[in-house]
């Protein structure tokens, strides 16, 4: 094509690039666990401990996945100060699907159409719970490429965690987050360091389509769920140990300030470190065994693929990393254990939860590992390195950090719903999740304010949303402190010609 | 995190990334259009002519989404000889639907078992017919970015288009595409050029989840594509203009050698080219219009967005781009005429065509232009940059273009069904296509060999595919002159230390 040429040929990687700002939305109801437990008529202790979960955050029929995501990315907008014309990428990660072929993307374009922005590149990505971390590696993929315009990428991740009455109940939750990327970033994604485990699984899927249950096969779920965590971090580490300096240790968890993962439940988070913990432990030299990990020697002839389910292998290496896991990932369980699983936002509500225990300048400079898994299956883990400047009120990592300093107010600020309403209304989703035409029910007055919820769904199902307005401040708002008034484009002053 | 470096930081984009090989499946049944239009009871020529289709490709309940995916991604490695430890990213675009969580990515990874390779990335995108462009954005992104590990990436696109008995039927097909991406590619994404168009609207959307056919707005579905394609050409040529050398004229149909598009149907793709054309003509400054467009100057006061149903325009315009159409766009209908619409591998089913219709040497140094739309919506017109090094078998073009010259071959190597048992066939589908347990009662010597094909659905909806051998080879077979005997990773050897 003579007499054409590309602005953006030869152009490098900007610096950074990671998160820069992080929305978390969860549902203004929740049930109590252990009020749960009596309920269910079940052994006291079986929700709460033996799971880990304390609440359990639910929507009604007013909510559904559009909604979720309208509300998460509205407030990450409002709350960031940045402009619907500054994004030039938006996916969703989502298992929440009400629609086989239209994007929940495509109902937050709504968003947009007063800026006049519809070159937003992006669509849907799924797969169960590693939606997100998908939309998260493409977006970041995006501002590296030569496909970046200078404007800022949004992830957004969203779903609706119900079961059929029974055992699996207790594990469900809702929400949605909202993140914003692009260079100069507080959250750096780490370069070279991912590791991923695919594979072909039946463990948790749903086949159903007419259901918003799926169908799980648990003991085969926890299993492949931790196969896929040996799987990544050994590729993981494998990515660390041939990246780094000769006089550097190889990786373990000495060198992870943090450790998150997505989270089923809480209890399983907590095996899940312990098993991080067993596998260096088989990774260790022999002469240094003894030294590093007294009383555990006769564990070295087992192997990782032999004990999913080794109650000695476990219990020993629960003790083990007993600091380790109060250290390194308690904090970062808040979210998982007062709402539930959120599946796709699940580990980045534990990004979120992390961030709301620490200072910016506890964080400054440190390492977080992340472990993302959807069953079918697709497991991710990556890291990030957190910025080391968090001093005064123009810091990135400060903005940050005081953005979700109010999680526990917002946790606080939650309605709690008797188990018996609890059932009902989730009897009255399962009656009315794919009606058409159909007009919910559920209270609005109950919700958020500046929450959107679904007002109609017509005869042809087309869904209308409106937004609870923020007249009632009866629950925090985004308050001066932690809206960003002047967030422009990051755009490098090379790439202007290019912006849209 | 001291200690740590990244051997990738600073390194820049690799050279000439884009399409290296590409494989088009599509069922080896059909039902002839001119004998529907008789069956169904219509006016002679309302499927032939008013839709511009010959033949329906379809599948019968042997194959579903997965089974289509493994056929087309079983020939591509196949025929390319690429290994599956080779392969470093893949993702799926589909909006056939089949269970809401597990990918379709997920059961491809079927393939990579014997070679042990699961650090594969990317999964599932969807909107509408969209999918394919957005995954193969992502793939190209990838490649240019700080992720890539120097292995391919592959994107494949596959869906079963059916309509509920009436007028849409006909507008239904099926197929797959698979796509091996990587540098030194033949065809290359040019960089900078992309226009998007991405909007909420309910045109075509699947809100009924136990069904497979769609709701269809018919009429809006079609202003709707015009108008992405209004928005994303503006966009394609803003971009292209300010990319270019002063010298050099402004972007127009001329500046392009081809243009393809998303096809629903024929008719509507000859409609589009004219669109451009009418877009042409209305940038184009006063004082050239009369010998640019003579006789056409009436239509100067119409706008663009009042157009779209416009017979005036629509006939002027198809007349003033017939020569542009037949040298620019007809070549790229062969398969979407002779298979119907395969929703998002339709685009690229375009391209095979487009390719199988020329030789290496007349289509080096060409520029391709892209239309992708799915409803919902989201739209993008990208532009290909062919290689110029045409000549030789080591000629990557040279070996893109044969590998597509059987696709004539095998399209009459397909057999024909009469209406009455095609009919029955969709009856069958309706009836049986989310049952479990179930086994297909569908022919299997009817498939092509080399077919994946759904052998069982267990009580728990599990699906077991097994493959047609390539004993029978009563159409052709990938023959030695098309199949690649020496594919290498396009590792470049400063990224060796980095690759799995």
């Amino acid at each position: 094509m003579p007499g054409y040429k590309s602005s953006a040929e030869g152009a490098g990687w900007p610096q950074d690039v990671g998160i820069i700002a992080l929305e978390v939305y969860f549902p203004a109801q929740y049930v109590d666990q252990a009020q749960l437990e009596v309920f269910d008529g079940v052994s006291q202790g079986k929700y709460t401990v033996g799971l880990g979960q304390s609440k359990m955050g639910f929507c009604s029929d007013r909510e559904d996945i559009n909604s979720l995501c309208l509300t998460v990315l509205a407030r990450l907008m409002e709350r960031t100060g940045v402009g619907y014309e500054n994004i030039g990428r938006l996916e969703v990660g989502t298992e929440t699907i009400i629609d086989k072929s239209k994007s929940v993307k495509t109902a937050l374009m709504q968003l947009f159409e007063e800026s006049g922005n519809t070159d937003v590149e992006g669509v849907d990505t799924t797969n169960a719970c590693y939606g997100g971390t998908a939309a998260l590696i493409n977006a970041v993929n995006w501002i590296e490429s030569s496909s970046w315009d200078g404007r800022y990428a949004v992830v957004v991740a969203g779903d609706i965690a119900v079961y059929a009455k029974g055992p699996a109940r207790p594990t469900g939750g809702a929400g949605a987050i909202a993140m914003l990327l692009g260079p100069h970033a507080p959250l750096v994604l780490e370069r070279g360091l991912r590791g991923s485990h695919m594979c072909h699984v039946y463990d948790f899927y749903k086949p159903d389509l007419s259901s918003e249950y799926p169908t799980v096969d648990g003991k085969l779920s926890i299993q492949c769920y931790l196969s896929a965590l040996d799987s990544c971090y050994h590729t993981f580490r494998r990515k660390a140990d041939a990246a780094k300096e000769a006089t550097s240790p190889p990786m373990s968890l000495d060198q992870l300030d943090a450790v998150i993962f997505h989270s089923p439940f809480c209890r399983l988070v907590q095996k899940s470190l312990a098993r991080l913990a067993f596998s260096d432990f088989l990774a260790t030299p022999q002469d240094q065994v003894s030294a590093k990990y007294p009383g555990l020697e006769a564990f070295r002839e087992k192997r990782l693929e032999e004990t999913y389910f080794d109650r000695d292998v476990e219990k020993a290496f629960l003790g083990h990393s007993e600091s380790a896991f109060q250290a390194k990932t308690r904090p970062s369980l808040l979210l998982a254990g007062q709402v539930g699983n959120m599946y796709t936002p699940s580990v980045y509500a534990g990004l979120a939860s992390l961030i709301a225990s620490h200072t910016a300048e506890s964080l400054a400079g440190k390492r977080i590992a992340l472990f993302s898994y959807g069953s079918g299956s697709a497991a991710t883990m990556l890291s990030f390195r957190v910025s080391r400047e968090s001093q005064g009120p123009d810091s990135a990592l400060a903005r940050l950090v005081d953005s979700l300093a109010d999680l526990p107010a917002r946790l606080n600020a939650r309605t709690v719903v008797q188990p018996q309403e609890f059932a009902q209304i989730m009897q009255l989703r399962e009656d009315t999740h794919h009606k058409a035409p159909y007009t919910p029910v559920g209270s609005v007055d109950v919700l958020f304010p500046g929450t959107w919820y679904l007002s109609h769904i017509d005869d042809m199902h087309r869904r209308s949303y409106t937004r609870r307005p923020y007249t009632t401040p009866t629950t925090p708002t985004p308050s001066a402190s932690t809206t960003v008034k002047d967030a422009p484009s990051p755009l490098p002053a090379d790439r202007l010609s290019q912006q849209v």
